[in-house]
């Protein structure tokens, strides 16, 4: 101080500019201090509940209200620019795409239509549209049982708190279409009364019961999954209740659930070409993640799905549920240090290799089914055809599993390749079987790949009416669904919310 | 200090404490140096010639005075411990573990004896015993021509740098015995000038040739996995002369290296029951490797097979190859932080589904060969016979390509998983052909099953005479081996070396 002091008697100018750098200085600390005030403002005012409401509330903006940012961002589900490589910004027929699913599922709901699934946020919209739902007018029965509303609403858990689990799954589809109306949101996964992750649908509770765990016990890492498990696994309708159940008894594998389907005799429907008691898998996603090293080193499907995102200061989970290719840098790359451009090209390479091999399993049951047609028209008996036609069940089995599952091919692709190599084989052994039974039959030759080019010749080739259901998916739209929604805007009047 | 002058002139025992405290520490420290400098004596020694050799010194124990640890450790393959869970500690003759593998390769010497690949130690020991190189008596012809010993010893680059390449190649595997003695070693690797890695066998500089791409260029991380691609890769060899080439103009997949043969019209051999025109697929291991994800990140063999070891103070290389599991700590864990126990059961669980592939497709193979000799045996002929035997072909070719291959389960589980299920389908493919054209001759229903319990039943299906060819190679190694191991020793007292 003493030189400094000595130096400003001889400067007097110096003593000037040390006094401006000490204004300058303080006036930015004051700033800063100002900026973190505010964000701590910002945080305080985020977690200040603006409105009270029930557990069964089930629209999505009014849980929103107290969490804006997870609500946007779960709103965000309705962009579909990132589906795959496979498709840019666009809602794709997976029918068009492949015309020989439509054979696959001749005599099935599936072969209507059945499109590559969306984000949440369309869940009401495109379980109302499609056409495997029928179009039921003037009260007539729809082919689908309301079980199939089950995972599509948080008004699910709400009707069902009101009438009970086994009555909600009563009846079929056009009965509750008034009461299911909110699209996948908060309340399927949430406890209105501290955010904690909630399982609100009992087949997933059931399912551990039965195999004597405790789903209470859950870790908050495992919940991070089992929100997603209550959906996005294996089921199928039980009995005459249609009461939704999971085929784990025997444990989560593909052969484990086939022998629990195969102990019921359990079939989806019977093929129309090939008479064939089919199976239809789901979408086993949790099954199969499970069986896969990332499931294996603990990792839950929010981890990739849902990463952790920053905004005003504030870290939350992104409710944006998509690829986790779409956001690399949060996913991948927290554990993985790679460009992204390498991994995203390891994981296309991983799909690539599993896609060939589902591909082929595909074709070979399109000949299956069309050799067992042709069996049967020259008059193969019961008998005979029992062997083949339960190695088609099995193969189809196979090829759906991975197939309907979403992102199988990268969630376990050791177990997906295997998987389709059974069920490669398996066909083949249906159609070395019919092969012999058409040569005992006169018929010594290969029988011919049917003209299925397109999705209008497929569908066709099954014998479906395309014109006739859309045009009745078309007077349903127009007539009976905003009725639906006007039923619905009048109940949601009553709901009890309070501004706080 | 003056606070302790005060204490020690009231407390004159505490002067002495700190005299002793102080010789006891200065005790240790300089034993510490001692060490220290002995240490780095150590290191100067190891590093001192002991003996000057020229660079076709085939001798092992030769180049192992300069280089004891490296040496010690390669001498270390002998131990046949650690091979895989399937065995423990023995040498596994692969057709008593499954006889299917003798009728795969009716015909053909693999199915006279094949046994899992041992350390590099006993390469010589094992191509004079094994019964697929035949027995020489008296200067007959071996069934094997000398291209065989190509990989079997640093013996070869000595040879071919005195008789020539081609040369080298010519006439078979008896003319050679008592020049090709050394197990595979140091010559085989590394430059006797600086020890640098070297590219010693001609064929995979010509590859790299014929690709456009030059060998010099490398890498010494390249070099540290292309050193093992002189000999763990696919190769035929070419013409009458029987030049040993790897098959990659086309590219290094299966289907690249398939097509390559496809266009010579290459045939290992002509299968003895089904006639069909095989392929043997040798160990494509760097092919396959390169394809899995720890190929794609740069690694090169030697980082698992060879990771560092430290004895002594010297970080080394460990020369004794064996399987990563074997090293958990130094190889696997280097990167991956998860329990040793952990690590080894998520790499036998991938080699598990992949075995459960590669096994379906071997009984496929049986049962299509079987049935072709159906065929032939009702007269079939070979108009109809081309496209079930190339399915066959085909199909072995896949099963081949990754049951040869070392660790294919593992380097590259998606990409086995996916030619496997390749191979099963067009197996699959070529039964179905088989079961027309056999309906066709009258015999419409399953070929029975050949009894091949047992390796000897087996033997015995595909007529193998073997009580013959184990007498003759008792002979052989009694009579024929001594004299040519007393010729090369004989030789090797020429050799010029130098102590220093």
């Amino acid at each position: 101080m003493k030189g400094i002091n000595e130096l400003v008697s001889k400067k007097p100018w110096l003593g000037w500019l040390l006094f401006l750098v000490t204004v300058v200085v303080v006036f930015f600390i004051g700033l800063l201090a100002s900026s973190i005030m505010e964000r701590r403002a910002e945080a305080v005012f985020a977690y200040t509940p603006q409105v009270e409401h029930s557990q069964w509330e089930p629209r999505n903006e009014i849980w929103g209200k107290n969490f804006p940012r997870q609500y946007e961002r779960s709103l965000a589900t309705s962009d579909t620019s990132f589906h795959s490589k496979y498709n840019g910004n666009a809602f794709v027929d997976m029918l068009e795409e492949d015309p020989r699913m439509v054979v696959l599922w001749a005599g099935y709901g599936f072969s209507k239509e059945y499109n590559q699934g969306r984000g949440h946020y369309y869940a009401i919209k495109d379980i109302r549209e499609i056409l495997r739902t029928g179009a039921p007018i003037d009260g007539k029965e729809s082919p689908m049982p309301n079980t199939c509303w089950t995972c599509k609403s948080p008004d699910v858990p709400r009707v069902m708190n009101e009438v009970g689990v086994a009555e909600f799954y009563k009846g079929s589809w056009e009965t509750r279409g008034h009461q299911i109306v909110n699209p996948i949101g908060c309340a399927d996964c949430h406890d209105a009364d501290n955010m904690n992750l909630r399982i609100t649908r009992p087949a997933l509770v059931e399912a551990f019961e039965r195999q004597g765990r405790d789903i209470e016990e859950a870790s908050h890492q495992e919940m991070r999954m089992l929100v997603c498990a209550q959906c996005h696994v294996e089921y199928y309708f039980k009995g005459d209740g249609k009461y939704l159940t999971f085929p784990w008894d025997k444990g989560q594998t593909v052969e484990d659930m086939e022998a629990y389907y195969d102990e019921y005799q359990f079939a989806d429907w019977t093929h129309s070409i090939s008479k064939a008691p089919m199976l239809k898998a789901q979408h086993p996603d949790y099954e199969i993640f499970m069986t896969g090293i990332h499931g294996q080193r603990g990792l839950a499907c929010a981890d990739c799905h849902m990463p952790y995102r920053n905004e005003g200061g504030q870290k939350f989970t992104d409710h944006k549920i998509v690829s986790p290719l779409a956001n690399v840098s949060s996913t991948c790359q927290v554990c993985h240090r790679e460009e992204t451009e390498e991994l995203v090209k390891n994981v296309y390479e991983r799909q690539d290799k599993i896609k060939s091999s589902r591909d082929q399993l595909e074709t070979l049951l399109v000949q299956a089914h069309v050799e067992a047609g042709k069996a049967w028209d020259l008059g193969a008996i019961d008998q005979e055809m029992a062997a083949p036609l339960d190695d088609i069940r099995k193969a189809q089995w196979r090829w759906d599993f991975v197939a309907a599952s979403h992102g199988a091919s990268f969630h376990s692709p050791i177990e997906s390749a295997r998987i389709l190599a059974d069920g490669i084989n398996m066909a083949q052994e249906a159609r070395l079987k019919l092969a012999r039974i058409l040569a005992a039959k006169g018929f010594n030759e290969q029988v011919p790949y049917p003209d299925i080019e397109t999705k209008a010749k497929a569908q066709e080739y099954v014998g479906l009416d395309m014109e006739k259901l859309n045009s009745q998916k078309e007077q349903f739209m127009e007539e009976v669904v905003p009725q639906w929604i006007k039923k619905a805007e009048e109940r949601e009047k009553t709901y009890k919310t309070k501004n706080l």
